[in-house]
């Protein structure tokens, strides 16, 4: 698989993408990784945003990860691309909690119109919380909508 | 497959459970019905918790329908019993756009350990955003871990 | 969601692309009924297609269901476009035993490339062994690659 | 996560459980490794076994890798457990092309009663045809289930 951005502008187009996801400035997310093909997303624990049992929400997990993917994904689409979550499926391994966590991105199969991404959700002590396996759509064709 | 409450406080003891999840008082989503196997989530449109196209971020949306089907599995689990999302998958059919939303969750199958669930989201056009396919477990043996 | 279909001729195009499955001839499935947007494949119980305990193999389940959702996309796709599997999620509710079987593929939305489908499993009892959740693409530049 | 297994007549157990297999003699694939966590199949193209343009059909490659996958859960765990598919999702990357292919199945956590487990199937050009992300199931309370 060719990881050769079609847009060498990708990291600034991704940064600027990310900055206007206003759920990830709402959950305390940052960018701590782009590369072609590979997006990590970095937060801290937050006790507004767990579930009934005091981990973090599997849905919030699921954001993260989507997050990172679609991104993953976007730094390898032709400019003027917009890329949508077209489906995810999302595992839960251990419980999400620590202090803080890591998403990692990756995209499995760049193609024409649907990327194939792999992400994973980790602790602070390194245990994988969740896997996420997903598809990725880049979208040319709508007025307006762009990365 | 039978609907009947194993546990005749079902109704309340769904109500406790979503009244500690604080992603979802964080979200602003509401309890908008109860019933055995079957529970609704309703929420308003948030800009803070968008994409970057302005629409509902799908991780959000993940979340909103996660949350309705683990309660309406919790809704037909014994008494003692703690609900976790072991899986699901979330597939996108229309971007999150609307004054609001509401997220339904139903159980296609009850068994002692695994519920299967299936899930929707809907806007105020009763267009729907989103469905969700997954596997909640019900959990006995872990000391304080609870609903 | 649009049922019309766009090729006229969809019955016809569906029955002789189900004639090609060569899998379909060796599990010995026929067609049961072609809508647009609907595609039903009967089966009889086949000893040599089991799992280790005698009950039909969950990837024949899947397999058939997979063809009936295909079918189902390929329904409503336009003349010239070749339908491909993207992505499928089976869910087993039952074990797959009984004298015959019924697959039900049905389309929840077609777009312009890609088709987002739901298929059932049942058995002669009517007990829904499995279900899936999938995404078919309709692909119209590869030479060769048509129905 | 520990990969040490369980029942130490654990290569044998998987033997005799896939001998019984019998779709997966239908299919002529044989087993090819078998490791504590780990599990390859191997079978070469069989044109009776295909989609509509001759590629290897989608639901015979998840049927390999579903096999995989249980019999790599199944070797982790305790003697006198049955492994069934709770389910999983497959996501096709390449044609099925090819004169033979290999499906791995490898756990990513073997729980007491579910298993998480990843695969994939490859042609003999080593290109990945399709990726499954699966849940398995230890059943250890039904009368004549074993294996």
């Amino acid at each position: 698989m060719s990881l050769t951005p079609r847009d060498p502008d990708f990291a600034q187009r991704v940064r600027r993408s990310f900055a206007k996801q206003s759920a990830m400035q709402t959950f305390g997310v940052r960018l701590a990784r782009v590369e072609p093909g590979a997006v990590d997303l970095a937060l801290p624990f937050r006790a507004d945003l767990t579930q009934q049992h005091g981990f973090l929400h599997a849905g919030v997990v699921s954001a993260v990860v989507d997050s990172a993917c679609g991104y993953a994904a976007l730094s390898l689409m032709d400019a003027g691309a917009a890329v949508l979550s077209v489906e995810f499926k999302v595992q839960l391994l251990a419980p999400a909690e620590g202090a803080s966590f890591l998403a990692t991105g990756r995209v499995l199969r760049a193609g024409r119109t649907l990327t194939v991404v792999t992400g994973e959700f980790r602790n602070d002590a390194d245990v994988v919380v969740a896997v996420l396996n997903g598809t990725m759509m880049a979208v040319r064709d709508r007025p307006g909508l762009v990365d």
